[in-house]
Parts: C-alpha cells; structure tokens; sequence
C-alpha cells in the first residue's frame, strides 16, 4: 500500500484508482488515501457478432484480446485478424474484425457456449477437456535450465512490478527467455487476463509459439492458465503457489514442464522434470 | 505441504489427489508424495434445460450449485428447488430441478449469457452491473462490531481449515456471527466457489439472508464475490488481501462494510465505516 503521493501514473490506462479509507493499525483508525487495482468491464465489438464481455484491468485491452481469442483456438495468428483497435473516445470497448475462418471458429465456441454455459459460470465453460492440440510444439522447448536460473525468476518479475503492483491487488504474468532475461510482463485483477496480455502481446507481434520460453505466473496455476500456455506453446510453466490436479494432469498430457510453490529457495517440481538439470527419478 | 502419511482422508469427497513429485530445496533434488487440491468439472443436469459445467473441488456439490443459482438470481429460496441432488454412481453429476418460475429466471439469465459471452471469458458475461436488489437488506446487519473481533478472524478461520488447506491450493470463505463464532466454512479451488458453497449451504438449510453475518474470505475480494454476498444479504465482508475497485463501488452501493488486507495487527475499511466502533471521518 503506497500513499497517492507516491503515485506517478504514466499513462492514461488508469490501472488504478485512489479512494479514502480508514485503516486501522496500532494506533487505532487513521483516515488516509489507498490505491486499488481498477476492475472494470471490456466490451469487445466483433464485426457480425454478437459482442463479448470480461472484466479486467483496463490496458492491454488489445493484447488481452488477442490472447483470450488465441487461448479459446479462435485467432490462430495475427493473420487472423482485419483490425483490433479500442473504439474511438471510449475507454472500455474494443473493436475486432476477424476473417471468415476464424469467424467461423469464433460461431462454434459460441454454439459450445450456449449449450454448456449459464448463470455466470466462472472458469470453463465447456465440459471437453481443453485440447489444445500444440503437443509437438511443447515437447520442444529449451534443451535444459537450472534450479538456480528457476530460482532467480521471482525477484526479476518483482524489480519489474515496479509501482504498478502497489496496489497488492493485482496477478502477474512475466515471459522470461532460456537464460532467465525478463522478456515481458503483464498484470490484472484477474490471473488468466494477465497471462492472456501476456500471450496476446507475443500473438501481436507475431511470435508465436513460445516455444523456448519459460513463463512465471504471481500466483496458483489453476488448468486455465495451463490451458493458456499450452496454446501459445510454453514448455516451462512456474507458478509461486500451488498447482491444481487438472493443472497438473494437463502439463502431464502435453509434456509440459510445472513447477509450483517456487519462492525462497526450493520449488516442486510437478510434471517432465526432464528440463531441469539435475532431477531424480 | 505435507507429506502422503499425514493424510487421513475422511470421505469420498476427494478434495485432495496425492503425486509424486521432484521438490528442490538446499540438498537439491528429492523424489517425494505431494498433495495437490482436486480440480474437476461438476456438470449440473437441470431438468429440461442445457447441462451447466463448472470447475470446482469435488464435495459439496449440492451446496455449490444452490450458492451458484443463488447469486445469479435464479434460486431465491430452497422452496425453489424441487430436487438437487448427486446422480447415482456418478461422481461429477448432479441433478437439478427447479419450480416452474425459477426455471423461467434461469431460462432469463441463459438468453442473456449468450447474447454477451463466449471464448470461455471468465467472470460476469454480463455487462450491466450486478443488481443484487437487497440493499434493504444488506442495511441491517449488527449494530457495531469490534476492531479486536474482526483481527480475530483470520486465526479462527486457520484453525478450522486443518489438514483440508495442507495443499495450499484451496481458497477458503468462513461465515461468522457477529460475536465473532465462526459458524461454517467451505473451500474450493476457485474463490468464488468457496463462496457459493457457504451461501449455498445456508440457502439449503433455509438461513438466508444472513443479514447478521460475517463472510471472511481468504484471498483477494473481486466484485463477484461481492455480488454473491450482497446477494446473500451480508452486511460485513472481510478478505485477507486487496479489494479490486469495483469491489468497493459495489460493496458502497449496496451498503456493505467492505474490509481488506485483514491481516496480523492491522486492516483496512473502505466502506460503510459505520459498523466497526472507533472509525474516524
């Protein structure tokens, strides 16, 4: 928690809001400014569709609709995609045309949706296991790290938090390349956003698949964020708490590397210990 | 963490899955047990509508579904239900029927959910504000409480989770009374599961609105699990982290004291102030 005055917001994404509170410490109540992580809904237009909506932390709203779509199977590569772009004058809407085939792949996760989903369902909608059908790209990945490179990638992510996480309310997503150099990192209110900037911003640029990339999750691996990076083809996949049973049956399945609890010194190594040196069997 | 022989499992709910992993610590690496939180799909089977899916930690389901329809304001009261139930033989089923106008309500929120949602957006599908309809219930609540019970919380809660939290992987949701009691609580790998599965259990045994109750939850407090108390007619609602900015506007809206990063010696209130002896303004 940082004071306003410590605040020094670079751009007009407004990650974040002031507000007053009262907070109660040693010396009883004392009213002063707090900082909050902004949670606030996009809508994102698509042409000849009807249009979609999620929460998130505004920013990044084109690359976290990039990845949401390329996380789902809809956008495949940057080619699919005529335009991206927010609506002109309105903070929380974005507008996407697709081409004919990944509308058409866009019309059947929708179909999907319908049959499977209601009343605010969080998380997947659809009973089918994820397929994400990107196995060969997965079993590539860098030949072998470190425990130590492992190791170092928590203070890295956090030197580049920076400001923006003063809020202590936001989850973190970092792309580190084979030798532990930070490549990009993003942040939301909600884990899977942020891995979805995170990945949609590779789509953008068009480099994907990840695949001899390591990426760093702030908090649980949940089969979400498993689903997510197997998409965008990411062999090494840490978290800094606790991994799911289905995270761990999906990283099993499609030879992806799951390393959990990693802070401090140690970290569990949950599926194809194969990529880091020095395992046992 | 711990290890497989200090697991004595209860009942066939299987929260919990035991595998086999490397953990790295200063002597490198071992082979050992490790317990992960189960994560699993539920598919509720509503009498003459579309299945709904939903990922959850197995148990309770029955609890979880009627917190579920609960918050989205299909099922107002157990009197809405006809039957909910587990199938037979099956582990991931459960059936629900519903009273004709409840079945209308949830036919309502699907219409909506199509025309808003698809990619397996998570969170709300639904752009217009949650309108939880219950201020007039959330206005009542205790009278005051004490800074003391509320520090007292988390540790009574801690106390209660024992070997079920061993995985580190369960977010927790405790309802107390306001003498500081803690009279239920649910866990799941999803926050807002936890959630439903104590609404939802008080929905069941006829309790609601819980309009002298306090929820703690054990992470962060997003605006859905603000909907879901306000819903549930909580006039308190604690979390041990931050509160996202749409958390709080929901919580001042809807006349709920709204406290954050409840934790050690401290917190912080960000609305309705007049419940907590002492605040300041």
């Amino acid at each position: 928690m940082t004071s306003a005055e410590d605040d020094a917001e670079p751009t007009g994404a407004r990650p974040r809001e002031i507000v007053r509170i009262h907070a109660y410490g040693r010396d009883g109540f004392t009213a002063r400014d707090d900082t909050l992580a902004v949670e606030r809904a996009l809508e994102i237009h698509v042409a000849g569709a009807d249009p979609l909506i999620t929460m998130r932390t505004p920013g990044a709203d084109a690359e976290l609709t990039a990845g949401l779509m390329h996380g789902e199977g809809v956008i495949r590569s940057r080619d699919d995609i005529v335009y991206l772009r927010p609506a002109p004058g309105e903070d929380d809407v974005i507008r996407l045309m697709l081409k004919p085939e990944a509308r058409g792949r866009l019309d059947r996760v929708e179909r999907n949706t319908l049959a499977t989903s209601a009343c605010g369902v969080c998380g997947k909608p659809s009973f089918s296991p994820p397929t994400p059908g990107r196995d060969a790209a997965t079993q590539a990945g860098p030949a072998q790290v470190t425990p130590e490179l492992l190791l170092s990638l928590p203070d890295r992510m956090r030197a580049d938090q920076g400001v923006f996480e003063s809020t202590g309310g936001l989850h973190a997503a970092g792309l580190f390349d084979a030798s532990g150099t930070l490549l990009s990192i993003r942040e939301d209110v909600g884990r899977h956003n942020a891995l979805d900037k995170l990945i949609g911003a590779a789509l953008l640029e068009d480099r994907l698949p990840l695949s001899d990339r390591i990426v760093m999750l702030s908090g649980r691996a949940s089969y979400e964020l498993l689903q997510k990076s197997i998409m965008g083809g990411v062999p090494i996949v840490c978290a800094v708490s606790a991994p799911s049973s289905y995270a761990v049956a999906l990283a099993e399945q499609f030879g992806v590397t799951l390393v959990g609890f990693l802070r401090g010194d140690r970290f569990n190594v949950y599926t194809h210990g194969e990529r880091l040196a020095g395992t046992v069997d």
